[in-house]
């Protein structure tokens, strides 16, 4: 142990590296508590440019950050690489798949998973886009749906494998449909000379009224304007009601043939806080009271997308300007906690949002004014290049994005790892998932 | 098909996008033939790198290039994903994983794979460094054994963690070894303070009396010196009779506990040929004669490290500059006999080897000159970066490089992904191989 009084300080465990665990951390940093962050990852992610890297703009890398180079020169900071399986509320310890960790404060910061709703198939079937792991299997399996589609002589099939469908309007599903749309229009369509692009179609389902509803009317129309403008279909109260491996079948029976559904319908909080018999909402998520502590745990706060954060009427949404005021809020608590002092409610700051729908066009809103267009798109780029952790990341992002915007070149088009067994949905491109369709034809 | 006359044109298919491969295919660039480049990848690898990338300095896509990519601009040549499974020879088709492929001429531009040599375990337990795949998993376990080690109680089990053997003392294992000294003693030792680096223990193997035997004798003497002086200990004369998961054994029964043995002691002719009932040397590569062709296929062309090639008494060693030379001989002689003429002999012009051991130290030999020392070491960086395909890749090489060598740190040590089932020997660091081995305590 690096710190000599460990037996002195109170032990306070933060489970999870996104943004509300890593500034709760911070937060916590030579401060007189010993911290042991616990994540399943090595790394941070950066999952607002996640979509970029399924869209084949940045790599797994350029987003990702070590979570020991964030803490290296913090004394009191220590970081256990393991997976949370169980919080023992009784005795203060956590189950992993590793070691067994005891705690005197818990921050629980696991954040979200995809939420499937139960709708069959989705599970099976269907991409998500959550994890670097899945973003890079969605990548592949794109450029492998090309790969095939090229060779492809039955023209049913071929339709199929050039017809991708996003199941969710929300931010994630609007983002990497323009992603997917500038990929296809601008890289592929090079790299694909034999393929007949008036055959691609990037269809975007949601379920209600509106996309992105959480937005102002004027970044909905905008939005849902642009994405029409660059080709996509945007199909609104459209409901899944199950995925095949080769169509998706729609409320009132409709279906389209599609080898590729891509489901950002939905989210929920992270399993830990259920599997230990703490209480969860219907989402999944954890109630937190104004001071972000649970039920009768006095020493256990739930920030982030995991707790259910009340303002007024309304639960506060699951975006990163949340994770990290929440994480701040936490960690002062347990601060004024073990000083004798009482903690004190959370008060959330809205800094605004924004989305962007591709090149030269994005949408902010801020308080009660909104941006459309190239303006905020260059917004966007800046507050999102800030927020990056770590200087070579932020680099790298730049080189990246440059190449794109400026030369319409995306450079990580690789098929890798290309036996990518890590996702039960991915497909190797000349193995596996695509053979058992029967989509290479001997000619 | 892309070109219309393509029923009057011969058709010439490579096998491998190697570069052997890309250089025949860029020679038949624009003539009277119909191009066929297939490769399992749909990337070309600059292997020449590989082993920075398991020594977390550059990533995956860094030494990556599209193979579409290369050939957009080129109407008849066209390339297919597949992995060729047998030629037919007397039908003039290759079977692939997919399609059916036929051919007038035929280029085996295969590679080489790893050779266990039958040794034991070797197979099951050892790492291998000749794939990205590997590399990649390579690199996911070396930081897996850190993070394991910084838990570890058990003084026995943590020595073991911490020891990593590299059997075989050619240019992977000598490059590798510098590399992985480098990592260990620089961004490592910042991200471990609970280590005691100097339990830390990198093992070079090699059975020959000297490494790099292919090197003149300074340049030797040079490696195996500034290896010491690194801190790798070079054993020479030993012969690896067995691997097994905790421990390596040598001849004379002496064994080394270590839980990562890392294999570059020999390769071998790629599978392709044998399979097709073409004769193969006892290492796996095929025995051309001086034109490049096979014996009774006048229409089969054999290059580059699949090819065994002699030069008067001596075989031509598979090295980069082999490959790209062979290819363009292949595809010239293929365009003489479209045009009715005869092959011409290959004639090898042999520009040079160069090896690197680390920062500073590389030696290069160029005929009977040769050079070691920092001066090796910036032509060493310069041919390199100068050799990659991209303007893109080279620059984000040259910002890692810059990074590793100017501020001592690695950008991309992340274990990712992180259930790395795609390799079966890696090991995610929290579930899988590493609990198989007990290694996770309770605390």
């Amino acid at each position: 142990m690096q710190n000599t009084n460990s037996n002195k300080n109170p032990k306070v465990v933060i489970i999870g590296a996104g943004f509300g665990g890593l500034w709760a951390a911070r937060t916590l940093a030579n401060q007189p508590v010993d911290v042991v962050v616990i994540d399943r990852n090595n790394y941070h992610t950066f999952l607002a440019l996640l979509y970029q890297v399924a869209a084949a703009e940045l790599t797994a890398e350029d987003i990702a950050y070590p979570v020991r180079s964030v803490f290296r020169k913090i004394p009191n900071i220590d970081f256990i690489l393991a997976h949370a399986r169980r919080i023992d509320l009784q005795h203060h310890q956590i189950e992993t798949d590793g070691e067994t960790i005891s705690y005197d404060y818990l921050i629980l910061a696991n954040g979200s998973v995809t939420s499937t709703f139960g709708v069959p198939g989705v599970e099976e079937h269907a991409y998500f886009l959550k994890t670097l792991e899945e973003a890079v299997a969605l990548k592949n399996h794109i450029i492998c749906c090309f790969e095939a589609a090229a060779r492809e002589v039955n023209a049913k099939r071929k339709k199929s494998l050039l017809t991708f469908v996003i199941a969710g309007g929300g931010a994630t599903g609007v983002e990497y449909a323009g992603a997917l749309t500038e990929l296809v229009h601008g890289p592929l369509i090079k790299d694909y000379p034999d393929i007949d692009f008036s055959e691609t179609r990037i269809i975007l389902l949601e379920a209600a009224e509106q996309l992105v509803s959480s937005m102002p009317s004027i970044i909905r129309d905008y939005t849902a304007g642009r994405l029409r403008e660059m080709g996509v279909e945007v199909r609104l109260k459209e409901v899944v009601t199950e995925v095949y491996p080769d169509r998706v079948v729609l409320k009132g029976s409709e279906y389209i043939e599609t080898n590729t559904v891509i489901w950002t319908a939905g989210v929920k909080g992270e399993g830990l806080a259920a599997a230990s018999s703490i209480v969860v909402t219907r989402d999944g998520r954890v109630a937190v009271n104004e001071t972000l502590q649970i039920h009768d745990q006095q020493n256990i706060y739930v920030i982030g997308d995991l707790a259910s954060i009340k303002e007024g009427q309304r639960i506060l949404p699951m975006v990163a300007q949340v994770a990290i005021q929440s994480g701040v809020t936490s960690a002062k608590n347990i601060l004024r906690q073990t000083a004798g002092l009482a903690p004190q409610p959370f008060i959330y700051k809205d800094r605004g949002s924004m989305i962007t729908i591709g090149r030269k066009a994005a949408g902010v809103a801020i308080g009660s004014r909104t941006f459309t267009g190239f303006f905020a798109w260059v917004m966007w780029l800046a507050i999102h290049l800030f927020n990056l952790i770590g200087f070579r990341n932020r680099v790298m992002v730049l080189i990246n994005w440059a190449w794109d915007y400026l030369l319409y070149e995306r450079a990580v088009r690789f098929v890798f790892p290309s036996e990518t067994a890590f996702h039960p949905k991915s497909s190797s491109c000349s193995s596996g998932t695509m053979h058992d369709h029967d989509l290479h034809k001997g000619v």
